[in-house]
């Protein structure tokens, strides 16, 4: 069963509400917020108010990705701001099972979000606690960058940690997944799909998204 | 004559052009944006990205202040976003004259913000090269604040440097301007009022604007 | 009336309560805690857990000097553990206002301290809101430093910045205070005295105290 | 053998020097010493001063763990202190081994801790020059927090990795070790065991240093 | 087919442009410049500046070793300074892939630099893209350091991981590169070989030269 | 007395000696030394080892100007590497007394530089320690500066204060100091000219350094 995540990095600020009621209504499945704070990552894009905007107009579980440095001190305004499930990159966090623990005892789902040349090792004692991973195919916060392929055998790779531990955690991907590339991200072994504008600059939000599972189910049945 | 500057930070943010038309038909002078990092200031706001979106559906000049640590890596961004006024915390830049010429070198009008304990010695050297200063009334980036009193000597102080130098500058006051604050704040010097709630949280925009400009114009003239 | 705050820095820690019992019959007036986090200056010395120590055999007032940076993030743990001053460096806080807000809605009383080369003007927009100023008359942090001289022309100026403005803040000042210098100190206006070796490296606590103390009345007096 | 190291962070500060010398007496092996600087954790507890006053009282080997960013500036300072055995965090490390060398280089035996999510790959090439290793079975500088039940696993992976390059290091854990949980630790191949409330909390040192080692050694040897 | 790079940190600096000549003359295959920012490793050593007066004397390889935090900021002044290949520290780039990318766009060839103690896991998602590897065989920017001999073993399991990938990347090795352990680096199936002192340090550049050459051919070959 | 000081940031380096040997023999008073290090501005020059070179060619006076953060951690390597003035910018010292002591402390001669935005407010309670102060009349670190014309009134409130405290302190000025600009700089009370492009681009550096101080002199004298 795939999750299809539209990013509303690629939405159209003027009239947020009605571009996430759209995509509601096209059959999304969560909304992914990605977080940039100017320091993790070279841009700032938003946080806990757009959170808060979001929540006013879906009931759809708010995906929240923190590409931001020490995460821990601004989690609770995101939990408060209506976060449904919180992701961190490992890259960013030195206490990575406290900040888990941190996002749990809020009663939101944890997630680790790990940087393409990030070895899966950083997840080796974690792995258990997650409920879910999310692998970036493209480098965060850098425009106009392509799918990576290698990602295929890291999630292939993360599907066996998972298996092997006996941990819950879906796996996320995020970056460039699109029409091309669902096909062989589904395959490897994700479940959720993140896209922003192979959704949103598209006419028809409900043929994209239907078009999306359609291809991530297919495969991951192959 | 004032120039009112509603601050996006309380608008509703699901309808975001509608907001901005709704104010900049109200009357409006500027859009102002305040973004912050997490970092300067303890919350993230929003960046480039809604510059941009608010660009889009005014021809207001947007004033975009930067509430962020090491603001030169970002400033080209905000700019080719859209900004028309750009403002950088002196307490945030160890090289201020270089960063206000980054913005000037943009055809972008460049201010200083100050923050509530800081002293004016550190506009003396630059003061002359500036648009504006936006001399702030709460400590920014925390939430439910009230106007500190002391501003008022502080405006006058720097009506009296601005006068002095010969400078240009214009005087910009941010954090709880409204009905109560906005005669003593304009009576002191500044001509540029950003208010947010105070216009957002009323039911007729224009009305707020009228009245508040109207206030700030006989204060001034007193 | 002189205040005298001996600094716990050179007391025996193998008996501290034993020691703070001492300076307590012997006459102290506050107990003085040294906070360092080898990052505002390059040495660790203690932190809430040595406040709550103290708090647990004294009655008299705990002063806290925080030289740390980031204060925010620690001043509820030193309220907690029984803080009933704490002071912060100017150079440390980006948004001094703010922080000295926080202490005071802690109902803890707030003070400002600052370096031997930092000039007054960081007070001119906070003393109004301050309880007392901590001058340094030493460098923080550094072992083996002997009084600095050009504090006592420091310490005029700013009771004069004091009267002035009609703050109710009182000065205090801390590094190399004892009986060669404690005259000068306290007849340029300093009421409340920092001493560490100058108390405990002496056999009778109460003996030097009440010297320290009749020496500062009388200059204060002349 | 088991050595039992009783973490001071738990003791009475007010009589600190009557602590120590009453688990020596007890039969601690090691005195553990937790220094935190508000930065690598969220709390500040201590630096040198508090090594030196443990060094007065007793003989036995100050063990100390420091939870601090940038340790090499401080270094000098702990081993001059007093300081007989070091650990530095390998996520604090960017030169994990030079700083290993600087310890060792000062004839104190060097550690290196390791964080719950931490993975062990970072000790392959360090591993034949440690004196041990000490893994964290809690959340360093947060408090109220419970043994993790992976770290069983994790110290046998670890001991796996000591006997297959023939390293010297012993295992220390530290971090809810008690009477239920200290079985398992010692089974698995700890032989260091830091323990603080368990042993600071009861009224009887010696028979709780006892019982634990007791515990440990016939849980090793099963 | 070795690579002799001599490391201009042995040079004499009051005649940089003869030093480089003569090395030239006397075989060697590139030039090794190593940038050093006192903030990731503790001294400062040379940038850009440097390059571009190596640029004017020489048509050899520059290889410039970036041992600096942020490294992004500064790769385009080094590119247009003249660098023709540029290796970056894993320990330095939370975003290495973007950084390799960055590097490989100015068309310069680039390589990740890996310390003594980091587990070559950093390199597993990135080796495919790499046109080289530097493992460091001391602790940079330290003086005095020797040759650390299990950097063999770290050869020879980086050269399994290249074959393994099929990645295109050559090993360098940097520190303590000289006469008697040459063999040993070369055996192990490192290809490029820095050498500082070995080589500015010996009266006769071309002898060195081609000495450590034959040496690491013979021993490659074995 | 006019104090000429050619920096080196302008001369060839391919043949450092011969250049140094050159402008001594051509008159220049003291060898300028601009020491950057990529974080308190964003380019990296070179540190102590390019120090170490000049003192092998010339028995001039070596100023030292360090345009970085957390000086405390270098001087010593300046001060053997033979140094004879270090200026430190008062924007990156937090303990700015401390820092002047230390290089005082070695016998090197100590200055305080000052960034075009800053107040003179800084220097109030250091002035009187000090041997030389650094005014900067362009934005140190970048390229292509013009000279800031406000600098010649900050050379007068400079003299002012140095007159008004006694203060043996000499001014130095540096940026955009030439032929054009050294009139004026002269005549507002400088006495050190530092002048990079202005000298090492003229074909005669001995005609060039006449000149420049002939024009300092009669213009100090006018």
């Amino acid at each position: 069963m795939a999750i299809i995540a539209p990013s509303i990095l690629s939405a159209d600020f003027t009239i947020l509400g009605k571009e996430i009621s759209a995509v509601e209504k096209a059959g999304a499945d969560w909304i992914h917020i990605d977080v940039m704070d100017g320091s993790f990552v070279p841009n700032i894009s938003y946080g806990p108010i757009i959170v808060d905007a979001c929540k006013k107009v879906t009931t759809l579980p708010l995906d929240v990705h923190l590409m931001i440095e020490h995460p821990d001190h601004l989690i609770p305004d995101f939990v408060k701001a209506g976060a449904d499930l919180i992701s961190v990159h490992a890259e960013a966090c030195t206490h990575l099972h406290r900040t888990v623990q941190l996002i749990q005892e809020s009663k939101v789902k944890a997630g680790v979000a790990v940087n393409p040349a990030t070895p899966l090792t950083c997840l080796e004692w974690i792995i258990e606690e997650l409920d879910f991973v999310l692998l970036m195919s493209v480098n965060p916060g850098f425009g106009g960058q392509k799918f990576i392929q290698s990602t295929l055998d890291k999630i292939e790779q993360l599907a066996a940690l998972i298996e092997e531990t006996g941990s819950r955690a879906i796996i996320q991907v995020d970056g460039g997944v699109g029409p091309t590339t669902i096909n062989g991200v589904a395959k490897a072994g994700a479940t959720s799909f993140v896209a922003g504008s192979a959704i949103f600059s598209t006419p028809d939000y409900a043929q994209t998204i239907t078009m999306l599972r359609q291809q991530a189910e297919v495969s991951a049945g192959a």
